[in-house]
This record gives C-alpha cells, sequence and structure tokens, in this order.
C-alpha cells in the first residue's frame, strides 16, 4: 500500500484509540446513581476500551498499514527488524495528528454535559507527580512506563512472529494493553504511547491548561526507551529462529 | 440462502441483540444488596452484553445472512458494495421486527417484577437532553452517533475484508460494539443501531410514552450518515486493494 | 472415543461448570473491604465465570466429548440432528453426577469459612418466587429460561455448523453462556441447564433446604422446551444447506 | 530452541505473571472517589489480569519455551508426556527467579506512593487461615488449590491436545486462570503456582515480613498434587487417541 493510505489508517486508528481510550474514562468512568452509587465503567472499564480501540483496529486495519497506532511501537518494531526507519516519521506525524484530533472531538462531546470544566488533569491525561491520579513520583512513573512498553513489544514482536498462532496477535495485543491499564492506570493514568499522550495535553495547554504538555516529555522518553528494550530482549530469546 | 431465510436470521438476530443489551440493562444493570451495595452488572456489564449479542450472533448465524442485525450497517455495507441495494428494505424490515418483538418480551419479564412501572425512559430507550443518561445535548449526541456508527463500519469493513484474518471478524465487530458502549451510553445510552432504538421506543409509545418516539429521528439520521462516512472512509484507505 | 469415556469427560466438564459458576457466586461475589465497599465479583463478575468453565471446557474436552455439560443443550443437539438420541442417558446421568459432586465440593470450601450456614437459596441454587433473587414470579423464570435456552441453542447449533468458522465455537457459546447470565441472574439465577439446578439444590435439600429441589422442576422444563424450540427455529433458518 | 533461551522466556513470562497479577492487585483494586466510591479493578479486574499475563504471554512466547510459568504445570506437563523431566530444575528456577524480580519491580513501583508500607499480606501474597482475605481454612485452603489446579491442567493438555482447535489454546489457557482467580480470590488468593507464591513471600521475609514465606510449603504441594492429579485424569479420558 502507498505510504500515504497507510498513514491515514494510522491517524484513523489512533483517533479511535484515543477517542475510545480517554474518551471512555472522560465521559463513562463515573456515572452517580441516586441509589445504587456508581454505574460508571471505573478503571476496569477503561482497560478494557483501551485494549479494545486496538484490538478492533488490529483486524480492521492491521492488513493495510500493520496497526502500530502509537510512536513507541513504530520505534521498537523498526528495531526489531519488522518496520522500515524510513517510514517512521509518517507514521509518528500522523498518529499524533490523530491523537490531536480525537482530543478536540472528545472535548466537543464532554462539553454537551452541563457544568462541564475543563482542570489540569482533564481529558484522561497522563501525568506524575500532582497530575498521577494516584500521586505517584516521577521515578515510579518512569520506571512503569519503561517497564510496561518494553514487555508491550515483547507482546507484540512475538504474537506476530510467523512461528506464531496466525490471527490472534490483535487479540493478544489488544488484551496486551488492557492488561497494562489494568496495572498501571492509578501510577500514570497508563500512557506506553507517546501520541496517546500528547493529543489530550497539547488540547489542554490550547484551552489555559499548560501543566500535563510539560510533563509529556516523559511519556516519549520512557515509551521509546521501554520499546527498545523490548524490541532487544525479544531479539535474544528468539535469536536462531527466522523472524 | 433465500432471502426470507436470512431475513428471519436477521430479525431473530436483531431480537437477540435487543433482547440482550436492553434487557441486561433493565433486568441487572442495578441490583441492591443491603450491605454491598450495588451487586448489578452496571454499565461496563451492559457494553458487554451488547457486544456479546453481536459476537455470538456472528458465529451463529453470519454465513446464513451476514450478521448485521442494524439498518445502519446494513446501508453502510451496500455503500461499501458488500451488500445488494436490492435486499436492503426485506432486511431493515425484519430487523425493526425483531427489535419491536423483543423489547414486547422484555416488557412481559420485566413486567414480573413486584413495583415495576414504565417511565419516559424505561427500556433502556436511546435519548438526547432529558432523556440522555447524563443529559446530554442534542449536538453531543449527534456528534457521537455519527462518530461511534462511522468507527463501526470501518470496524466492519476492515475485519471481514478478504485480507484480514479469517474467522477474527465476529470477534472484532461484537468486541467493538461494547467498546462503543463502554464511551457512549452516558450520552445517548448507545444507538448506533435505528432498529434497537425503534423497538423499545415504539413499545413504550403504545404504553403511553411517547417521549422516546419522538426522538427516535436522530438514531435513524446519524447512525446512516455516519455509516456511509464510515464505508468512504474505508474505501479511501483501502482503495487499490481487491475488497 | 468409548461411551465411558465421553460420558467421564461430561462429568468432569459439568463438575467444573458447577464448581466454576456457582463457587464464584457463593465464594467471590461480595467481599466487603471496609473502605472501598464489596471487592467482591458481583453478578458481572459470575456471569464471566459461567461462561469461561464452557469456553474452558469446550477447547479442553470438545473433542473428547462435545463439551455439552447440560442435559438441555444434548437434548436440543439430538432434535438438531447433531447428537445420537442412544447416547442421551448416560450423557444425562454423567452431567448431573458431576453437578452434584461440584455442589458438594464447593460445601467443604465455604463451610471453611467462619460463620457460614446454609439458607434456602445457598449454593446460588435457581428459583422463582421467593428464591429469585429479585422475586421476579414463576411465569417470568418460566418466559426467560425459554428464550434463553432457545437462542442458546441456536447460538450453538449456528457456531458448530460446518459453514461457520472452525474453532471459534467455543468462544462464541462460552461467552453466549455470559451473556444469558448478563441478563437473567436476577430473574432465576440463571439455569439453562437442568443438571446445574439440580446438583445444588439436591446438597441444599441432603442437609435441610429442600424449598430450591421443590422448584427444580421448572429448570428441567423450560430449558428442555426452549432447547427444542432453538434446535428447530435453527433448522428452519438453515435449511436447504448441509448441517 | 537452545535451554538458555526457553529458560529465559520463562524467567520473562513468570515476570509478567506476578508483576502483571500482583500488581494490579496492590497498584490498583482499591482507589477511592471521593463522591465515586471505589473506581479500583477490584477482584474481577485481578482476575482478568491474571489471565491477562498467560494470555499475552502464551501467543508471545509459547512458540519459544511453551510458555508455563508455573513449576506446577511444568510438573504435571512432564507427568502428562508432554515435558521432558529433565528440563525441569532449569524450568523452575528460571520461573522462581522471574517471580522474585517481579516482586522487586513491584515494590519499587508501590513504594512511588505516599504512605506505602508494607504488612504481612502486602505484595498480593498467597496465604490460608490470618493470611487468606476471607480467613478461610488451611483445609479450605488445600482442597481449593488442588481442585484448582487439577481442573487447570485439563485445560492446558486438553486445549493443546493435537485433536483440539489449533490456535485457541492460549485464549482457553489465559481466560481458564481468570476463572480460577474469579472463585478463589478469597480463599487463598489463588496461587495455583508455587513461583507466584514463593516471588512476593520472599521479598516480604526479606523485608521483616515473614508470615507468608511460613505458608509457601502449601502454595507447592497442593498444586503440584493437583496437577498431577489433572494430568492423570486427562490421560483417563482421552487414552486411545494419540496425545
Amino acid at each position: 500500500m502507498p505510504l500515504f493510505q497507510r498513514s491515514l489508517a494510522e491517524l484513523i486508528g489512533t483517533f479511535w484509540l484515543v477517542l475510545g481510550g480517554c474518551g471512555s474514562a472522560v465521559l463513562a468512568a463515573v456515572f452517580l446513581h441516586p441509589e445504587a452509587g456508581n454505574l460508571g465503567i471505573a478503571f476496569a472499564g477503561v482497560a478494557l476500551a483501551f485494549g479494545l480501540t486496538v484490538l478492533t483496529m488490529a483486524y480492521a486495519i492491521g492488513h493495510i498499514s500493520g496497526c502500530h497506532l502509537n510512536p513507541a511501537v513504530s520505534v521498537g518494531l523498526a528495531v526489531g527488524g519488522r518496520f522500515s526507519f524510513g517510514d517512521l516519521p509518517a507514521y509518528i506525524i500522523a498518529q499524533v495528528l490523530g491523537a490531536i484530533a480525537a482530543a478536540f472531538v472528545l472535548l466537543i462531546i464532554a462539553g454537551g454535559h452541563e457544568g462541564f470544566t475543563l482542570a489540569a488533569n482533564s481529558l484522561a491525561v497522563n501525568g506524575y507527580g500532582d497530575l498521577s491520579p494516584g500521586k505517584y513520583t516521577m521515578m515510579a512513573a518512569l520506571v512503569t512506563e519503561v517497564v510496561m512498553t518494553a514487555m508491550f513489544l515483547i507482546i507484540i514482536l512475538g504474537a506476530t512472529d510467523k512461528a506464531a498462532s496466525a490471527g490472534f496477535g490483535g487479540l493478544a495485543i489488544g488484551l496486551g494493553l488492557t492488561l497494562i491499564h489494568l496495572i498501571s492506570i492509578p501510577v500514570t493514568n497508563t500512557s506506553v504511547n507517546p501520541a496517546r499522550s500528547t493529543g489530550p495535553a497539547l488540547v489542554l495547554f490550547l484551552n489555559g491548561q499548560p501543566a500535563a504538555l510539560g510533563q509529556v516529555w516523559l511519556f516519549w522518553v520512557a515509551p521509546i526507551v521501554g520499546a527498545v528494550i523490548g524490541a532487544l530482549l525479544y531479539g535474544l530469546i528468539s535469536a536462531g529462529r527466522k523472524v
């Protein structure tokens, strides 16, 4: 497929990842019922939503673009020899644009709810310290994002290995992202994806809430470092076999 | 297969979608335990139920009728070149009839519970403004339904593409509907399906609650517009490949 | 495979269905945390557990016995031409024995918890009226069990049809049982399975709680009637194709 | 593959099982929201997380090491004739080392949360009596761990049988572990895995909390006994067919 179509598929897919993942958190995590308490989907529902954005897109556009939806994944796949370094810029730009578009659409929908106002931690942004849901330190955030992304890449590289069960990659990778969220939402709101962090942070910045954008560096550095580590580890355990 | 059998399969499948999806919401979303609070399945359980109606039917009747269960999906598939425009009327009539039948059966079961009464927002009807679970505006409802249905069609067209992993379509499409509900139940109670909106609204109307039927136009217009947009977008990113 | 081995596989599988499904309800539905309220798995977790007992056994013993785990399913498959009427007695006896054994093991485990006592609705028995979790009438229970089992058989017959995607049957059928529980736990505690109803009811009876056993007739009649209806409906929509 | 690479894969996989499973329990089970109560993932989310660690690794490293991640599974597979007794020591050492490493990383992350302190039941250790989440007796714990591991082995041996649907093993086995947790977290915090029990218990011991390590014998004995029983039962129902 031409790079334009593949990049457009990445843009649409990353749009869906951020709209679905952050959207479920913003619109549906908390919904108070007068007698029954919270009927919203809480952290487990948000974790499922993030994973299902990737699962659905893996089967919908995997055959077009490979369905990375994540600059750290694209970098890790390039390091692992599965993706061209030359296509990285187009993919990463498309992923970030899709994430920004999703954050805008989410803002429009959320704004249709009476009493909606933006705060420093709105739109399900990622963060550490005061912006961490559980107020985890920067160091805990860094360790978490590096380790989670490293394991994510091992899952991606392994489940799409020619020796793995064909067709199940989308299932394993999507549910792998769900798992990562089940573990780490309280720490950083879970990124492992620089585009997913940048979209909401930029839209908040443009609406007078600059704090998250000031922390977005960590969500580029840690996932990319983790992705490279994961790619090297998978290379180590699979060496001697054809990839 | 003859059109009669395919249409009957669509009727049964849409019956299941509405009975299972709306039924789980009406019967099981809230169940108060004296000490433990709500043991009911809440929004996340309802989201799972809607998706599983489609997942189960996709494997049960997909080989008979294609398992659309949704007039917007049938229209989108026709626009995408995967379904005959000539079969649209029979499919849509069958889908709406199945949805109406399900709403009646649900009313019978729910009525077996002491103290059951019908209100304007009973039977898990879709709505905006006062009928939106979270009181979202008509504009937010419109944007949500258009975007969600557009993405739903991209998932459907992509996951059933000949280039996609065979067999996984039912999984991706069913869980895609779960994802859409995880995001948007608070906004419109989630439709993306004119038949699903019409069944409960009509049964409420026949029992003296006309408000939802007065809003049902939006849940025909927005999903169909979204489905056409989704079909065109998928055509754009997959053009040049055989569909 | 010889009938003895197939029947033993059915016994083990139905043991797992009742131990896993009823066990999750008895042991884990409610677990009170001093600050956070209920950490237990509630109805949605129980629904998932019941479905996963079938999903796991479908892949583990499906190639041995067909993995019915349910007298109504065995009858429906016989009516649908997929199973021998002559093997029905052995299968049904094995299924009921497995269910009884599971209820005993569950009683032993649950009894290891301080303050455990048996009541008329213990061990997750099925029931209507006073024994219905939501106090639904006998008529609502009857309609629910007939309709749910009919749809369950359509899922089973469709997903294991030679024209369906090979391998996905266990997934669709297991998650179909999850869906049925998401809808109907409040009505009857969900049976659609005479063996699952009989095991706990008999063990309660033997421990001085006879009420559930007095209602167990409904959970033989309704699921079997529903299974026959489902088998006939699937025959209707798939007629003319090779089964 | 050389034993070194297979063992390293087991180490990484068991690291993921303990970090993901115990990590989700420690970091995310409880998260209090001022109005909505607990937004954390509770027991059902932890059950899903444990299962998804195995599901993801099954597809990622199954083709490298077989993805046991569990000394009891390795023993059961050896008894069932699917794994070499000679490779047991290397696998078991790797699994335990991976579990210990995960418990250390989890301690580092959890320690990044203000007010974090270690108690006798921290790090999601397994236990009975006072260390059982629901204060179940040692006998109830023993029965539970033996039965659950026996059924786990039947699932594993059956779903990876050559006669089973190829590719679905990882799905059935991973979701089987989820099911086991849905049933038994209140009893023992669910082990069925000696390595998973040893890692957190040892790290607690090294930090002045020796109680869990004093109970770890049960979580070696019961799972291994259960695994052998499961392997023998599966041999019985599948005898006469080629394994």
